[in-house]
Protein backbone atom coordinates (compact mmCIF):
# COMPACT_ATOMS: atom_id res chain seq x y z
CA UNK A 1 0.00 0.00 0.00
CA UNK A 2 1.37 3.50 -0.97
CA UNK A 3 0.58 5.57 1.72
CA UNK A 4 0.95 2.87 4.34
CA UNK A 5 3.89 3.68 6.85
CA UNK A 6 4.23 0.28 8.19
CA UNK A 7 4.64 -0.95 4.59
CA UNK A 8 7.56 1.63 4.24
CA UNK A 9 8.80 0.50 7.78
CA UNK A 10 8.19 -3.46 5.90
CA UNK A 11 9.99 -2.42 2.75
CA UNK A 12 13.18 -0.35 5.08
CA UNK A 13 11.41 3.01 2.68
CA UNK A 14 10.77 4.31 6.63
CA UNK A 15 13.49 3.84 8.72
CA UNK A 16 12.29 2.23 12.53
CA UNK A 17 13.76 0.32 15.43
CA UNK A 18 13.76 -3.26 13.56
CA UNK A 19 14.07 -5.43 16.65
CA UNK A 20 13.12 -9.02 14.86
CA UNK A 21 12.20 -9.91 10.87
CA UNK A 22 11.82 -12.73 9.15
CA UNK A 23 10.28 -13.63 5.50
CA UNK A 24 6.84 -13.27 6.86
CA UNK A 25 7.06 -10.86 10.02
CA UNK A 26 8.71 -7.69 11.36
CA UNK A 27 8.83 -6.12 15.13
CA UNK A 28 9.95 -2.57 15.84
CA UNK A 29 9.42 -0.39 18.90
CA UNK A 30 6.64 1.85 19.61
CA UNK A 31 7.86 5.09 18.98
CA UNK A 32 4.98 6.14 21.70
CA UNK A 33 5.51 3.13 24.12
CA UNK A 34 3.11 2.58 27.15
CA UNK A 35 5.38 0.22 28.84
CA UNK A 36 9.38 -0.19 29.35
CA UNK A 37 9.16 -2.74 26.83
CA UNK A 38 6.35 -1.81 24.02
CA UNK A 39 6.61 -3.67 20.38
CA UNK A 40 5.04 -3.75 17.50
CA UNK A 41 4.55 -6.63 15.15
CA UNK A 42 3.53 -6.88 11.73
CA UNK A 43 3.06 -8.92 9.00
CA UNK A 44 4.92 -7.67 5.45
CA UNK A 45 1.56 -8.16 4.10
CA UNK A 46 -1.09 -5.29 3.87
CA UNK A 47 -4.16 -6.63 5.85
CA UNK A 48 -5.96 -3.67 7.36
CA UNK A 49 -6.80 -5.49 11.02
CA UNK A 50 -7.38 -8.71 12.64
CA UNK A 51 -10.98 -8.32 11.67
CA UNK A 52 -9.85 -8.46 7.80
CA UNK A 53 -7.86 -11.05 7.84
CA UNK A 54 -8.97 -14.10 5.07
CA UNK A 55 -9.44 -17.78 5.86
CA UNK A 56 -5.68 -18.05 4.36
CA UNK A 57 -4.21 -15.12 6.19
CA UNK A 58 -5.20 -16.16 9.45
CA UNK A 59 -2.58 -17.92 10.61
CA UNK A 60 -0.07 -14.96 9.91
CA UNK A 61 -1.43 -14.64 13.67
CA UNK A 62 0.35 -17.55 15.12
CA UNK A 63 3.28 -16.16 13.55
CA UNK A 64 3.25 -13.12 14.79
CA UNK A 65 2.71 -14.56 18.08
CA UNK A 66 5.48 -16.81 17.79
CA UNK A 67 7.59 -13.88 17.28
CA UNK A 68 6.14 -12.00 20.33
CA UNK A 69 6.86 -14.85 22.34
CA UNK A 70 10.65 -14.80 21.26
CA UNK A 71 10.95 -10.96 21.59
CA UNK A 72 9.43 -11.37 24.64
CA UNK A 73 12.07 -13.86 25.90
CA UNK A 74 15.09 -11.64 23.73
CA UNK A 75 14.33 -8.67 26.07
CA UNK A 76 14.09 -10.13 29.05
CA UNK A 77 10.48 -9.76 30.17
CA UNK A 78 9.01 -13.40 29.97
CA UNK A 79 9.42 -14.65 33.29
CA UNK A 80 7.51 -11.57 34.78
CA UNK A 81 4.70 -11.91 32.34
CA UNK A 82 3.61 -9.43 29.34
CA UNK A 83 0.32 -9.01 27.42
CA UNK A 84 -0.41 -8.66 23.17
CA UNK A 85 -2.83 -6.63 21.75
CA UNK A 86 -4.86 -6.05 18.79
CA UNK A 87 -6.81 -3.36 18.51
CA UNK A 88 -9.76 -3.32 15.69
CA UNK A 89 -11.27 -0.13 13.91
CA UNK A 90 -12.20 2.70 16.67
CA UNK A 91 -13.65 1.39 19.39
CA UNK A 92 -10.41 -0.50 19.58
CA UNK A 93 -8.36 2.88 19.53
CA UNK A 94 -6.47 1.35 15.99
CA UNK A 95 -4.33 3.88 14.92
CA UNK A 96 -2.40 2.63 11.65
CA UNK A 97 -4.48 0.62 9.12
CA UNK A 98 -1.86 -2.06 8.81
CA UNK A 99 -2.51 -5.38 11.54
CA UNK A 100 -0.37 -4.69 13.81
CA UNK A 101 -0.10 -6.90 17.80
CA UNK A 102 1.57 -4.75 20.63
CA UNK A 103 3.52 -6.61 23.15
CA UNK A 104 3.73 -4.37 26.52
CA UNK A 105 5.81 -5.68 29.41
CA UNK A 106 8.58 -4.48 32.01
CA UNK A 107 5.73 -3.55 34.22
CA UNK A 108 2.42 -4.22 36.09
CA UNK A 109 -0.12 -4.09 33.02
CA UNK A 110 -3.63 -3.09 34.92
CA UNK A 111 -7.04 -4.13 34.39
CA UNK A 112 -9.37 -3.19 32.76
CA UNK A 113 -7.19 -3.52 29.31
CA UNK A 114 -8.39 0.13 28.23
CA UNK B 1 -6.36 -30.63 33.59
CA UNK B 2 -8.37 -31.94 36.26
CA UNK B 3 -8.48 -29.03 38.31
CA UNK B 4 -8.97 -25.91 35.17
CA UNK B 5 -12.18 -24.22 35.15
CA UNK B 6 -11.87 -23.55 31.94
CA UNK B 7 -10.99 -27.39 31.06
CA UNK B 8 -14.28 -27.79 33.36
CA UNK B 9 -16.36 -25.72 30.98
CA UNK B 10 -14.47 -26.92 27.55
CA UNK B 11 -15.99 -30.59 29.07
CA UNK B 12 -19.88 -29.04 30.07
CA UNK B 13 -18.60 -30.08 33.66
CA UNK B 14 -19.11 -26.33 34.60
CA UNK B 15 -21.94 -24.46 33.40
CA UNK B 16 -20.92 -20.91 30.96
CA UNK B 17 -22.75 -18.90 28.85
CA UNK B 18 -21.46 -20.39 25.80
CA UNK B 19 -21.52 -17.79 22.78
CA UNK B 20 -20.03 -20.18 20.35
CA UNK B 21 -18.12 -23.43 19.40
CA UNK B 22 -16.59 -25.92 17.11
CA UNK B 23 -13.99 -28.71 16.99
CA UNK B 24 -11.08 -26.94 18.37
CA UNK B 25 -12.43 -23.72 20.26
CA UNK B 26 -15.17 -22.27 22.40
CA UNK B 27 -16.24 -18.95 24.30
CA UNK B 28 -18.57 -17.81 26.48
CA UNK B 29 -19.02 -14.79 28.47
CA UNK B 30 -16.50 -13.39 30.87
CA UNK B 31 -18.22 -13.90 34.24
CA UNK B 32 -16.73 -10.12 35.38
CA UNK B 33 -17.25 -8.29 32.23
CA UNK B 34 -14.99 -4.82 31.58
CA UNK B 35 -16.89 -3.79 28.99
CA UNK B 36 -20.41 -3.90 27.22
CA UNK B 37 -19.33 -6.79 25.23
CA UNK B 38 -16.46 -9.06 26.82
CA UNK B 39 -16.16 -12.78 26.13
CA UNK B 40 -13.48 -14.99 26.16
CA UNK B 41 -12.40 -17.57 23.03
CA UNK B 42 -10.48 -20.70 24.44
CA UNK B 43 -9.32 -23.31 22.81
CA UNK B 44 -10.67 -26.95 24.13
CA UNK B 45 -7.06 -27.94 24.58
CA UNK B 46 -5.44 -27.24 27.64
CA UNK B 47 -2.46 -24.51 26.57
CA UNK B 48 -1.19 -22.74 29.92
CA UNK B 49 -0.86 -19.69 27.96
CA UNK B 50 0.73 -18.07 24.86
CA UNK B 51 4.11 -18.26 25.86
CA UNK B 52 3.39 -21.99 26.20
CA UNK B 53 2.12 -22.68 22.30
CA UNK B 54 4.03 -24.96 20.37
CA UNK B 55 4.97 -24.68 17.03
CA UNK B 56 2.03 -27.36 16.57
CA UNK B 57 -0.23 -25.74 18.29
CA UNK B 58 0.46 -22.10 17.63
CA UNK B 59 -2.18 -21.91 14.85
CA UNK B 60 -4.98 -22.79 17.12
CA UNK B 61 -4.53 -18.64 17.75
CA UNK B 62 -5.56 -17.53 14.46
CA UNK B 63 -8.57 -19.76 14.72
CA UNK B 64 -9.18 -18.40 18.18
CA UNK B 65 -8.94 -14.73 16.20
CA UNK B 66 -11.58 -15.67 14.20
CA UNK B 67 -13.70 -17.20 16.44
CA UNK B 68 -13.31 -13.55 17.91
CA UNK B 69 -13.79 -11.66 14.19
CA UNK B 70 -17.18 -13.93 13.82
CA UNK B 71 -18.54 -13.08 17.50
CA UNK B 72 -18.09 -9.18 16.94
CA UNK B 73 -20.52 -9.72 14.02
CA UNK B 74 -23.30 -11.73 15.74
CA UNK B 75 -22.77 -9.32 18.61
CA UNK B 76 -23.01 -6.34 16.95
CA UNK B 77 -19.49 -4.36 17.41
CA UNK B 78 -17.93 -5.63 14.37
CA UNK B 79 -19.18 -1.74 12.77
CA UNK B 80 -17.47 0.17 15.95
CA UNK B 81 -14.68 -1.97 16.20
CA UNK B 82 -13.16 -3.98 19.18
CA UNK B 83 -9.73 -5.07 21.21
CA UNK B 84 -8.58 -8.81 21.51
CA UNK B 85 -6.24 -9.51 24.03
CA UNK B 86 -4.10 -12.08 25.60
CA UNK B 87 -2.48 -11.71 29.22
CA UNK B 88 0.99 -14.27 29.72
CA UNK B 89 2.04 -14.42 33.62
CA UNK B 90 1.96 -12.15 36.24
CA UNK B 91 2.34 -8.71 34.48
CA UNK B 92 -0.07 -9.32 31.82
CA UNK B 93 -2.22 -10.09 34.66
CA UNK B 94 -2.99 -13.79 33.82
CA UNK B 95 -6.01 -14.83 36.00
CA UNK B 96 -6.38 -18.18 34.66
CA UNK B 97 -3.86 -20.94 33.38
CA UNK B 98 -5.36 -21.87 30.00
CA UNK B 99 -4.98 -19.80 27.37
CA UNK B 100 -7.95 -17.32 26.70
CA UNK B 101 -8.70 -14.39 24.07
CA UNK B 102 -10.68 -11.37 25.69
CA UNK B 103 -12.77 -9.94 23.30
CA UNK B 104 -13.83 -6.80 24.34
CA UNK B 105 -15.66 -4.29 23.05
CA UNK B 106 -19.36 -1.88 22.86
CA UNK B 107 -17.40 1.08 24.34
CA UNK B 108 -14.19 3.14 24.00
CA UNK B 109 -11.05 1.21 24.76
CA UNK B 110 -8.37 3.87 26.06
CA UNK B 111 -5.38 3.98 25.51
CA UNK B 112 -2.86 2.37 27.34
CA UNK B 113 -4.45 -1.11 27.79
CA UNK B 114 -3.96 -1.25 31.27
Amino acid sequence: MANCIFCKIASGETPANVLYEDDAILAFADINPQSPEHILVIPRKHVENAAALSAEDVNLVGSMVAAANKLAEDRGIAADGYRLVFNVGRHGGQAVDHLHLHLLGGRQLGWPPG
